[in-house]
């Protein structure tokens, strides 16, 4: 394609001409691969009048930049351009002047992940794949469910059998074949791939396929357009496989590269502390990653191996970035601060960024003139028996207003 | 306000000067009241350029037809221009030429009713209400709750105790203060009605407010514009309490009074068939309705007394309208059908209307060449219970190679 120069492994810098390789010959799966594009030639098209000027809402207003030869595999699913909320009653409670919230809980099946999920089918179908497989914690495999349905494209789910139950759904509803891996995620992910040496399957999964982030990366291009090309100064993620992160990341870069924005923004990494393999990595200074078995509420970011983890150390480090720890009750404290103060009802692992926010603000590492934008990555519906744990669920009540007068003069105390 | 000429009895057509009134005097609680505009006044900035040129994409671009002086009560949380999805595949597999999926699931707190809220909050806001109250199956709750929290609005929400968990879960994570109705939505009603006299709150209510319906007319301005104002021959909705088809038929009037569209369609109410007294109103001919306790999976729609029974019953009568009745088991297919050839998941009660456009056609009540759009009222995710009694579970496997061939092969046949 001649926007693509090569692709380009995260760990040792070697170049590839673009095919179907999923990572680095000399070093193996913990190689992945980014897509360069060629600035000369996108910059002819990709401009700030072409961005202003077009009216599409959703992640193929970039397309000049992304890794598609044109619209054939693209679904009718709009995804992306999700809204960016100024969060003025946030700001107020935590001290600090500006605070964005990307609520990507918006998205068709309700996750960031249908950015990734929406170029890979479009991806699969302009390689004529029949069959798209993924291993997933459940998001990433939900999201390629729902865009496989639509376009009708056959594909296996490989899911730990522990995933929270609407995503499990959400996968069956849609008709996909559904694996429930007797295991964790790093055991599904091992198995996907297995399957896909044996019956070449297009791999959907992030840490593997370079086109996957291409989708996510427009989130970054996002922020830039609806902060006015004012780019804030730190933007703040859950991390897991750290494919999310170095996404978001690259989109920055690109728009910097290509003269759209003015600076890049410091990148922050929040774990949970049960899961914490990149962050430990990142304060180490140390360029691998040591098992340990993950153990967080947050589903979506609890990985041992972070697939991906070269390409998030990367970008901590090119953006200065920061790395911080969040307990799980720090976690669900964020769920409903951030739903209280904003509307906004994220998953464990969607809540987590903000957790991270809290948390950054109570180390004193966060300026009050500062301005900071999160993505909450996925929606709190996708995970209600968590939600159920930051919450009390009250008794049954009697339809009595003596007894609802109780109850209303109870609360004013 | 200049722009509303009088609030209008839906059952006797009496006229009333507008305050916080909510029912017709003569008729009772089941005389709801409609806003009628001045027209004359309202052509004069609604008009098919203002609409073209105007780059809102939420309901707030129809702000010269709404209810409200100015946006000081609006909340920041994106509500409405859902997408409109032509469903080609389904198209090919129904027979249908024209097939438009509007995805209401997509709205901030996944629901239709969200278009409601986000009035009801800025009228309470603009009449300097403290409190804000709703009775609900579950949607109008979660949805008045998310905009209240937004808003900082203290409010107390009335649900049947047997409502799905992730409503009530959605509920308790905003923060409201909840009040499970030991007893059906039908009680619950009642008892919140109790409490607005005793208490003064301000209710919410979408069959007791004349404003709420003003927020869910908002979808047919949308399918009108995003259609390019060429009008669907039918437009297809689930019907419970009647408010939202009702509201939609008036959104089509309205633009037909302004000039902007030459036809209204005709709507068709589906009702579940264990909680359709609609429907039988409208086939006996006779404007009055039996109870009969409410019996249906479609939580959103399971409603004994319909609290705007005329509104909705006019409608039918205006529109030239069909009422068609769909099983349990109807509206549990309609669910996998629909996310399987359109990737769009809906509760069931939001499949509901997708479950009647299907029977429609097998009864050759639908031509091929005619129009038809339907409205998704609720996200799937908000009921993953009843989602799981339309597909199998699948047993777990060990992460093994051989097990998976055979589960290939067994899928092959
Ligand atoms: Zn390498
Ligand atoms: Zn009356």
């Amino acid at each position: 394609m001649k926007k693509i120069k090569h692709l380009r492994c995260s760990k040792c810098g070697k170049t590839f001409d673009e095919d179907v390789m999923y990572h680095c010959d000399e070093c193996g799966p913990i190689g992945t691969l980014d897509v360069v594009y060629d600035n000369a030639f996108i910059e002819r098209t990709l401009t700030k009048n072409y961005l202003i000027n077009n009216n599409r809402r959703d992640i193929w207003r970039y397309m000049p930049i992304l890794p598609l030869e044109g619209e054939r595999g693209i679904s009718p699913l709009q995804v992306g351009w999700t809204p960016l909320y100024k969060a003025e009653r946030l700001e107020k409670l935590l001290g600090v002047r500006n605070i964005y919230i990307k609520d990507d809980g918006r998205n068709p099946t309700a996750s960031f992940k249908d950015r990734a999920s929406a170029i890979g089918v479009a991806k699969a179908i302009e390689l004529n794949k029949k069959i798209i497989c993924a291993a997933s914690t459940g998001n990433a495999a939900s999201s390629l469910s729902g865009f496989a349905a639509c376009m009708g494209i056959e594909n296996y789910i490989f899911v730990p059998a522990n995933a929270p139950e609407a995503k499990i759904t959400q996968l069956l509803i849609y008709g996909s074949n559904v694996i429930l891996v007797d295991g964790d995620y790093d055991t599904a992910f091992d198995f996907c791939t297995k399957a896909v040496d044996k019956f070449g399957w297009y791999n959907r999964s992030c840490a593997i396929n370079p086109y996957l982030v291409e989708g996510k990366k427009t989130a970054a291009f996002e922020i830039c357009e609806q902060l006015n090309f004012d780019v804030p100064d730190k933007v703040i993620m859950a991390v897991g496989d750290g494919c999310s992160i170095s996404a978001v990341w690259k989109g920055f870069e690109e728009f910097y590269a290509l003269g759209l924005i003015k600076k890049v923004p410091k990148m922050v990494s929040v774990q949970a502390e049960g899961a914490n393999p990149v962050n430990r990595a990142f304060r180490s200074g140390k360029k691998c990653f040591d098992y340990v078995t993950p153990n967080t509420i947050a589903d979506s970011i609890s990985v041992g191996i972070p697939r991906n983890g070269y390409k998030a150390l990367n970008c901590l480090t090119q953006s200065k970035g920061i790395a911080i720890d969040v307990s799980d009750e720090e976690i669900l404290n964020a769920m409903t601060c951030l739903a209280r103060f904003t509307g906004v009802f994220g998953e464990p692992a969607g809540v987590t960024a903000f957790a991270g926010l809290v948390k950054l603000i109570k180390n004193g590492e966060i300026c009050s003139n500062e301005s900071i934008a999160l993505i909450v990555s996925g929606n709190g519906l996708k995970d209600i028996k968590s939600a159920m744990k930051a919450v009390i669920k009250p008794d049954k009540m009697k339809p009595d207003l003596e007894q609802l007068s109780k109850y209303i003069k109870s609360n004013e105390k």
